[in-house]
């Protein structure tokens, strides 16, 4: 199980930088040293790779986490600490169909995709053509693009799917469509939401009320990283104060 | 695809409390209303059923997430905020073969057991023979306990797979088993533990250095819930404060 | 500089539990033991007295701190997280004027009234009686209460001061004494306000943005607790998650 | 009451940074602009002075925060969530002496000089005679150098003083001067610690236990700042993660 050409591995310098790199015919640099990508074509993850001029780099298997964090973005993307929970959630599990509007980047796509399997399905929607382009780029590093149905379309009344398992909406105005939420959602399962603002939240939540959900939740959740000296345990200096508030709710017939 | 015997369901009463209950022949009470749980048969989620003096009970689809809050619990559990950043950073995904130790009530379990498919597989060691009992029962409710290979085995210096996807330590003192969680990983694969001390985060730290891991994270997630009044936006009054540590690394063959 | 009736003291037990009383002829019972008050004249702070069946009670000097936590209080309070924030930004020291709007059970009103000392003074408004009451009480224990011009008024356009160092409203409605607290104000000086819900912060931005009010912060300050055992340094479990958004700004003569 | 020369000044931009100076002959340089800094004089807090250029200066009164903000520093200083609330716990108030050691850039010392006032007093060690210099420097900033006695001596074993209100300790090994404030402090008065590392904080809570302290706590407080946009409330982006720990004690004469 060597690691051959398009595999990708995590790449990790002795000062703590890690790099997301493709196995190809590529001149690889850092600020300090280079490598040709072909070069680890037969090795292994865990094994040690050598610059050129002697630096070292630890060949890592990039966690779906390593992914998301150094996904090409050119949007906000949803951060692991939000996705996890929202994973959890909107239960997300092999053979799940989940419909997300407002994909972006796709970073949230891709834990979803990673999530379903093989067996499960996503369906994309994202009117902006430039960011679902760019989305499309980040699931192929992945493998897994087929588990995924782009659209590139700006959605305003209704979704095209019905009875999926869960729906997610990033996107500004997300109370607009609530109900269309609504309506391709199985009875009983659940909706998310992330919005940056409190006013967005409010405006969602009037949304919520006006239509057969129940169960409502709004959370926000903080991630903080320590330093990793033993001796010396403290958490960084500083940190991410915040990214999105997240809501949930479970569609019923009628309320 | 209606109710059936035997399936779980989510009862929210309109007062906000939920409840996990399986479908049998059982009446079924809250201070308020009982109904027999047979009733609930060719219902479907998203349905309302009535108790006997007149109280709705929304059917509601359990998310993992439900399931994680609402499990039956001897010892200290893992939370969906904790879990979720778990899953993304020990690269849990379908068919992946993750390996614990200090299973306890089997919420982290659960969550592995759920993404992992029927490809993959858990291998769980709990010391504690009632510890692990109350863990199958629930993986049973999920329906998923056969994805779980249960160890009722207090590991001393060394696990008896070889080649796992992930470890995860969930124990008094995992810094005595981080030699025997190198020995179990596959090369540049992760180890993730939690901790509930800032002492045993030192120590683990230290046990870390000695041994070829890289990739060193330790960090604490924070979960605050907001009261739904859109017209009163603001948090709840009281919050968990801390549950626990996490700190990851991943294995490599040398430093 | 020995005890003498009419002081207040903090009786710490062993248990860890706290109460502030005053030195009186009178029989002061816990769940476990008690004691006359009496006995504690001629004692000092620091020493320990006994109960009536020997249980320990130590004699602490009440801080500003204690007598903040222990206050009298028929309204939600303003806690000492935000209540130090507040005296920065405030600019509160000795020989200032402070004018509060909605000075509900004093917990502010007494911080303020403790630290601008025997020069400054504390005008404080609050249409409810029995709310004023309270806080006039909590201010005799503290043996402040005349550096403080009560008003039992309900301020509906104006204040009937000028020129203070500094404004505080602490009121349901705060955007409607914006412009008063302006008039109130010399030029230069801060504006503070604590609002519980998000809508009221918008609102009350809204307002001060139609002001000449500059330099304009919101902050929400949380403090988590640690247990204290050494070998075992971790949070409590369960922290206060919100007491109030914190709103200031400073007047300006024109924008 | 214009303004006169000698006085501070916080000169707020359109682009709301904000500058501490003091009137003086001096031209005081942005990136955009300049003013002579002695055209201040016979103006007043609140009012508007112009640029060379026509940039816009509003010349507000600096609160006790803006000098905390903008103060000359050489050391890691203490910030104001953390003084507000060490204020209220160490009971500092007009009159009051306190003993603080591990003076550093005079932060903490500038607080406390000025709410002590001018019949209470500062005692201010610091090993090191170039932190000690930019700490005498800002407390003349302030105009109250007068109330703290430097003493610019590394404290071994015990402190000059005896019957302090108070006593705070900011240095790297505060486990070892704990002795020394016991004996410093008088009976049921507090004692402050401030730590950055979780390990600090084990070793100080080991050392109070040996000594006759009670009354033992341990916090952190997180301060985070909210975009003043009313229409988009919402957090800022990043925030800050730690200071320190804050640890706080009253002493006893026997436990």
């Amino acid at each position: 199980m060597s690691l051959k050409e398009g595999d990708y591995v995590l790449l990790l310098t002795s000062d703590g930088k890690s790099y997301l790199v493709e196995i190809k015919d590529h001149n690889f640099h850092t600020h300090k040293d280079y490598l040709n990508l072909k070069d680890l074509i037969d090795k292994n993850y865990g094994e040690i790779i050598y610059g050129k001029k002697g630096e070292k780099f630890y060949i890592l298997k990039p966690a779906i986490y390593d992914f998301l964090m150094k996904i090409e973005r050119i949007t906000q993307i949803v951060y692991p600490k939000d996705i996890g929970y929202i994973l959890l959630k909107l239960d997300i599990g092999p053979g799940k169909t989940v419909l997300e509007c407002g994909g972006g980047s796709g970073a949230l796509t891709s834990a979803f995709a990673y999530i379903v399997g093989e067996e499960g399905k996503v369906i994309s929607y994202e009117k902006e053509p430039k960011f679902q382009e760019v989305a499309k780029k980040n699931l192929k590093k992945l493998g897994i693009s087929h588990r995924v149905v782009f659209k590139n379309i700006e959605v305003l009344e209704s979704f095209e799917e019905k009875e999926v398992d869960a729906v997610f909406l990033d996107l500004k105005t997300p109370w607009v469509l609530i109900k269309a939420s609504w309506e391709a959602l199985k009875g009983g399962h659940p909706l998310g939401i992330l919005v940056p603002t409190a006013n967005q939240v409010s405006q969602c939540l009037l949304e919520i009320e006006k239509n057969p959900f129940i169960d409502v939740e709004v959370v926000e959740i903080l991630l903080r990283h320590y330093k990793t000296n033993p001796e010396r345990l403290r958490p960084e200096d500083r940190m991410v104060a915040h990214t999105g508030y997240l809501i949930f709710a479970k569609k019923v017939f009628e309320k």
